[in-house]
């Protein structure tokens, strides 16, 4: 019961910091969106900035893991970037309020959050760009520039969060697999499912 | 002079609205940020939502004449893809407070305002679903959704006003010139430039 409570809080907190933005949100506007005065509220969380910290950690978490899960699946590079991309761009069109959050308060945080969640950052960038340089060094993916061609899969993500909706006319998964496949295409691969229009899984 | 000051006071305005939000800015701090009282402030714009409606309308203006001018260059699908992605990427790049601004506020705009700017986002994007589907036509470019793939290569631009720097390793023409050329392999294309490293002007 307690961690429902705290998840109505952390949604509402969510909500409301995508709405008007963290500064302009209050812990009152919170306790009021889920009906809970300042003595229950605070029994759940320390403060609004705990709150932004523990969404924005959590969300980094989430990506790392998925992450992790896709590459410990298969060694073959195309296939480990095609399987992170699809995490990828199914979590920011899944979670699209947290994707938002994340890149609109990273200001917001105050250390030791600030620096957690930027090395928290780091590290899934790293593992992109540790992707499509492995696909280089392999001699399948050919780009310029490593860092800007993760850059540039990684992007594709946080743009899904920004117009991806549900009752949109294309799928979660026809978004999914046609992102994962444009990403593939980003970094010049040119081997099995390139010109294909499903999916291999 | 008019000009100038009204520059000022709309970059000041961008600044704010960037760091804390739209509607935690108030004219007074406005004012602040450029040195004006209220009486000198409301000679030059109405109200915040007026600036708010200023910035986001000029920035879509902005995007439209350089997709505009980028076509009016060549009839060739790929050729037209390749420079109004490059102008779309140098856009949001330079123009990275603008990019996030629009993305962030959307919400914020009142009526007319909020309809004109969703409309011209609706242009822009018609712009780039028309390239992609021309080169379709065209049998140049290989894609299962005009829309996805058009999608796709407008959250390139998104992302690099998200992490983009000048004083980063990568300089904007880097970023320009590779960007567009991912989006020509996104779309499919393998004609003359697709495997080169340069940029053929």
């Amino acid at each position: 019961m307690g961690v429902d409570r705290f998840d109505d809080i952390r949604n509402a907190a969510l909500a409301l910091f995508t709405e008007q933005g963290y500064r302009a949100t209050t812990m009152a506007d919170i306790g009021t969106a889920v009906g809970m005065r300042a003595p229950s509220l605070y029994k759940h969380v320390a403060s609004k900035q705990d709150l932004l910290a523990r969404i924005m950690s959590s969300t980094m978490e989430a990506l790392l893991a998925g992450y992790r899960g896709a590459v410990a699946t298969t060694d073959d590079p195309a296939e480990r970037l095609r399987r992170a991309t699809e995490v990828h761009v199914r979590y920011h069109a899944r979670h699209r309020l947290e994707a938002f959050v994340g890149n609109r308060e990273i200001g917001s945080l105050v250390e030791p959050s600030r620096t957690h969640v930027l090395d928290l950052r780091a590290d899934y960038e790293r593992g992109f760009r540790d992707l499509v340089a492995a696909g280089v060094d392999a001699g399948v993916f050919h780009v310029d520039s490593v860092r800007l061609a993760s850059y540039a899969v990684l992007d594709l993500g946080m743009g899904v969060s920004a117009w991806y909706r549900e009752d949109g006319e294309l799928s979660e998964d026809a978004v999914v697999w046609q992102y994962s496949r444009f990403a593939l295409r980003l970094v010049g691969y040119q081997g099995p499912g390139y010109q294909g229009v499903g999916y291999q899984g």
